[in-house]
Formats: C-alpha cells, sequence, structure tokens
C-alpha cells in the first residue's frame, strides 16, 4: 500500500462518518499519512482532494520537499492554526481533529483561527486505527528492526557479554552499539537491563550494579529501523541455577506461549490476556504479573490495541502485538519473556526469532 | 535545592494565583518535583499540604517508592482523574492544570472525575517557570551531560572517526557509543551527521551517505546523563577545504560568538537573536539561516526559554540556553555552531567545551 492508498482509506472513512476533513497534529500520524519526519508539522486531508496540506517550518524546507513530494507544501511555524484557517478558507464545514492529541490550550487557537462557520468533531484514534493493520511495507520494516533486535543479542551472547563482573550499564552500551552495527537506526525504547534482584523491577533502567553468578539478567530491548520500533524481553540466567529460577521460568513460558497461541483474527482481546494470566495465577502467582499481556507496536512503541484485561474489542488480521507476561518476586528476581508477532489467518508470525529455551550462562 | 524545595516554591506560587492546589499532567514535571521517572503518572501539589500525591500504576510500584519517599503513593492506572477526584474530596476547589499538555479529551476525563465543585484554571507553563533557572544539582547534571558529549567528540576525532569514505550513520554509531563509554545514559535526542550537500540540511538524519573529501561534517548531538540533555554542534572540513567553505565558517563563528557575548539575566530575548542574526544578514546570508538562535535545555532538550525573533521575554540568570546560528546553502552544504551555556551575572558558564577553531581533518 502506499502513502497515497492510505490517505484513500481516511478519506473514504471520513465520508463515511460524515467529515469533510480531517486536521492530523500527531506527527507520527502525519509522517504515517505523508511520508514526513520532521518535529514540527500538521496535515489536513480534505475528502475532496487527492493532494494533502503539509504544514512545517522552516528548518524542513529541503527535507519535507523530499519525503513528502505528492503534498502541498506550506512553510508556516504555527501549523495547526495554519491549517484550521486554510480549511475554513476552502469551504471545510465539519472538521475532524485530534482530540486525544491537542492540548485546551491548543484547541483554543485552533478554533480561535477557523473562525465560527467550522464544526469541530473529535476524531480520536481514526488515523490509529487505520495503523493498527499493518500494510506489506511495514511488516517488512518490523521484520528488519526485529531482525537486528535478534542478531545484536546473538553477537552479545556468543561474545560474552552476559557474565559476572559487568554491569547493568555496559551490558546495555553494547547491545545498543550491536544494534546499531546490525542496521539499526538507534534503540526502539530505553533498553532494559536488569540483574537479580533488579530483575524483579518491571521497568528498570540500567544502573552500575554488577551481574554475579546466579543472577537473573532480564533484558527487554528493541531496535529502532526507519521509523519502526522491535520489542524483545529475554531472561537469562548466569549459572548456577536455583530451583525457584527454573520454576518461575517456565511458568511464564508456558504462560507466554499460551498468549501467543491465543493469537487470532477475531478473538476478544481480554480473552487473549485472559489465556496467559491464567496459567500464571493457576500456579499462584497472579500476583505478581501487575502488568498487561502485551500492546501494539509499529510507528509507536506502543500502539493500538492494547491486550489486557481492561482492552475493549478484538484482535485484527494484520495487526503486529507483543506477548510479555512475567513474574516478579520482590528483592529476589523476575522474569519476563517477550515476542513480537504479527496476527494472520494460521499461525502467527513471530518477528523475534531467539530462542527462548531457559539459557544459563 | 532539594526536591521538596522545588514543591515549596510551587505552592508558593500557586497560593500568589489564589490556587489551592494543581495537577501535574506532565511527566517531566512530575519528575522534577517528585523525583519519579515512569512513563505514567501524575501529581497533586497542596497549597495546604507539604506531602504530595503521586498516582501511577502496578508497574512502577518498587520503583516509585523508592525515588519518591516523601510522597504519598497511590498505585491507580488512570492517574489524572484519580487525583482530580482526590483533590475534590480534599475540599480543593480552585485548581491548577495543565492546559499546554492535557489532551481535550484527558480534560473531559478530568472534569466528570472531580464534579462540578472544582474550579479548573488554566495554568500552562507554571512549572517550566521553575524549570527555567536551574538549581546547582541541574547545573551539575546538565555539566556532567556537556562533558560526556565532548569527551566522545574527542575521541572520535582522534581516532580519526572522521574519514572519507566512512558513511554518516557509522560515524553516528560510534559517536554514541563512545558518549555511552564516558558516562551518558544514551543520546539526548536523535544524532545528526550531515556529510556534504546533506550538511545544508538543518535536521538531517545520518543515511548511508559517504564522506568524501571536500565535504563538511555537520554533527548535532548530545548526551542524557540523569535526566537532563546536552546539546552541541560542530561543523568540520574533510581536506581539502575550499574558501567559500572557510567565508561561511567564519561567518557562523563570529555570529555564534555574538550570540554568546549578547546573554546576560535581563537582556530581552529577542535581542540575543538578533545580536547574532545581524552577523549574519550583514553578510548577505539572512535567508539562509532558517531557525531560530537558541533555547534552553535541562529535562527536555527544548524548554524555556525559547531564543527567537518572536520571543518574548527577557533572559534569567541561571538559565541554560543554547546560541546555535547556522548558514545553509541548499545543494552545496551547511554550517552549524552550537554551545550549551548557564548564564549568571559575569561571561556566562560554557558548559560544551570543544573547540570551535574551524577543524580540517
Amino acid at each position: 500500500m502506499t502513502i497515497s492508498q492510505r490517505r484513500a482509506r481516511l478519506r473514504d472513512r471520513l465520508a463515511a462518518e460524515g467529515l469533510d476533513a480531517m486536521l492530523i497534529s500527531d506527527l507520527v500520524n502525519v509522517r504515517y499519512l505523508s511520508g514526513f519526519t520532521g518535529s514540527n508539522a500538521a496535515l489536513l486531508v480534505r475528502v475532496e482532494d487527492e493532494t494533502p496540506v503539509l504544514a512545517t517550518d522552516g528548518r524542513y524546507r529541503t527535507q519535507a520537499a523530499h519525503q513528502a513530494p505528492d503534498a502541498e507544501l506550506v512553510i508556516e511555524r504555527a501549523c495547526g492554526p495554519y491549517l484550521a484557517r486554510r480549511a475554513a478558507a476552502d469551504g471545510v464545514r465539519r472538521l475532524g481533529f485530534e482530540s486525544h492529541v491537542v492540548t485546551v490550550d491548543a484547541f483554543a487557537a485552533l478554533t480561535d483561527a477557523a473562525g465560527a462557520q467550522t464544526e469541530w468533531v473529535r476524531a480520536a484514534g481514526t488515523v490509529e486505527a487505520l495503523r493498527e493493520v499493518k500494510d506489506a511495507g511495514e511488516v517488512a520494516l518490523l521484520r528488519l528492526a526485529c531482525e537486528a533486535a535478534d542478531a545484536a543479542l546473538r553477537d552479545l551472547v556468543d561474545r560474552g557479554g552476559l557474565r559476572p563482573g559487568r554491569t547493568e550499564k555496559e551490558v546495555r552500551g553494547e547491545l545498543e552499539a550491536l544494534m546499531l552495527e546490525h542496521g539499526a537506526d538507534g534503540p526502539s525504547f530505553e533498553t532494559i537491563v536488569a540483574a537479580g534482584p533488579n530483575s524483579a523491577i518491571p521497568h528498570h533502567r540500567p544502573t552500575d550494579a554488577v551481574l554475579a553468578a546466579g543472577d537473573f539478567v532480564k533484558i527487554d530491548f528493541g531496535a529502532l529501523v526507519s521509523g519502526y520500533h522491535s520489542d524483545m524481553t529475554r531472561t537469562f540466567v548466569l549459572s548456577p541455577v536455583a530451583q525457584w529460577q527454573t520454576e518461575i521460568y517456565d511458568l511464564v513460558a508456558t504462560a507466554q506461549r499460551a498468549g501467543r497461541e491465543a493469537l487470532a483474527p477475531g478473538v476478544v482481546l481480554k480473552d487473549v490476556d485472559a489465556a496467559s494470566r491464567q496459567v500464571i495465577t493457576d500456579a499462584g502467582y497472579g500476583e505478581n504479573f501487575s502488568h498487561g499481556l502485551g500492546h501494539g507496536v509499529g510507528l509507536r512503541i506502543h500502539e493500538a490495541p492494547g491486550i489486557s484485561a481492561a482492552s475493549a474489542g478484538t484482535l485484527l488480521a494484520g495487526s503486529a502485538v507483543t506477548v510479555e507476561p512475567g513474574v516478579y518476586l520482590p528483592d529476589r528476581g523476575g522474569v519476563r519473556i517477550e515476542d513480537t508477532l504479527v496476527v494472520g489467518d494460521g499461525t502467527p508470525d513471530l518477528l523475534t526469532r531467539f530462542p527462548k529455551e531457559l539459557a544459563i550462562l
């Protein structure tokens, strides 16, 4: 699917909802619908005009013309208010806006700029709903991102990067450098390296804590490739392994498999969460799994759909999601195992291929 | 200044504005006022109570208790609405909120939760105004961040990292790894490495373009240390140097010095921009300097004050700001030179110490 086909899908949806146009404020949505990656931009998509209007500021004149050649380009620092005025001047009456992104102050500026003839309609999540189903080009980029992360972790382990005496920060630095060597543009979020008791903190940031024999080492990380994010967690043990460690590792691995096997188009999202969580709850560790099972991943590290006990809706074919149960025992240690997968008609397409058997290093 | 002293300053300001409390939604502001660094949180600061209420979700129970020991901790995923209800229950009538951060949809949820007795007052920028003046601990962290960046660039140049045949991405990867070696938690923003004609794009992202003899190589980058961002740009030439290159380099260097020399408490911000810009305009390159002169830097890479022709207000003692004029000649090349400095009573404190004489490598 080309970028102009993405906009055609949006224009169909706007027409179906009785809107004349939509003002896109979220920069990731601007990127999805135009190709432009600058840090200040807005996009006006009108139902009756195939050409969108892209507003950005002078820093990005060259870049915007290059990245979004089929848009009408306007250089104007106050992107949103300019496009609101422009929409009104073009005869747009019912104008969708991103009420989940536009702040209270920014909305006041938009309504001032457009004037009294414009009816503003909340269109939160309209573009995100399109983004939930990945097209082939997006899956290809997600796959590249996951491959870069797989290869980096493989190299890290093969060269003995996980061993007693190293600090969490050293491991993080080496892993991130390896991702760059394998083609990543950077990490896709703040890399988590959590050793020993720190592994019991679900979102621990790397410190100068030293890896020691008998530690769990939990690594949650990803690569960014052309705007697409990979997300994977693996948990290792530095020899010797204790029985409680193999027990909770096996438990989490079983729960993770149950979650992966529940992924199919049309399945209720909270049932996917439940399929995995039930395994952990039945073993008596329900209290130690304190977060949702997973989330969509794409141009953002967290996007639709969320997969938790509170999720509404069902899973769509073409969604890219994580499955990441964990069990965390305070002051002792924790295990999380996470993959990124694309939902399809058969077995989900596993993008993160690094092995999940317990590795005792 | 301790974190509780920061809150005391805020409470004084709220009292002066006739507010009973403020709901902090911006995560950086939550960090500034509580120490907590998680990705889902809100903070309620009440004029009449020294203890703030920090809300976050179950992932962060351990981390929040550790980072914000003097706050009342509430585990609740819908942080904002919970604190809105809590404020109403505590008898808060006039409640400040961050109208520049809270979205239209989120504000609807807040007002629903609080009920009809609460008067919501826009308090955009209240915490950012406190953050504009750095305390000693913040300057120390900014200095560490700038030192990590200085040392990394020094190493990169000394080991011949900038030479014909390397790609922009390779240079970026090596520079980022060196920052980690020198104590950075990561890059403070997406590193810019722009060679040859790409140097004419102010915010170019690294590509596979190969550095060649005669190129400008523009590097805009920074280190992140404990949440604080450094920001520095240096532009090199790969031998041989052409006369047009030394001319625009000298011009930008002169403009940059003029900007630095204009930094003093009480100076009108747009006069700082003008002091530097005039040098470039007088030389006939005004059209080729398409962005503002600088910006505040701290817990965010861009924060108050902005320094541009459109800025309102004056410079404050204790502000940390960048000075970064540039001249960009499309399809030929561009130069930017940028420092981070802390404004004081005498000469500003230059945090980015890497030399600015034209280096021909």
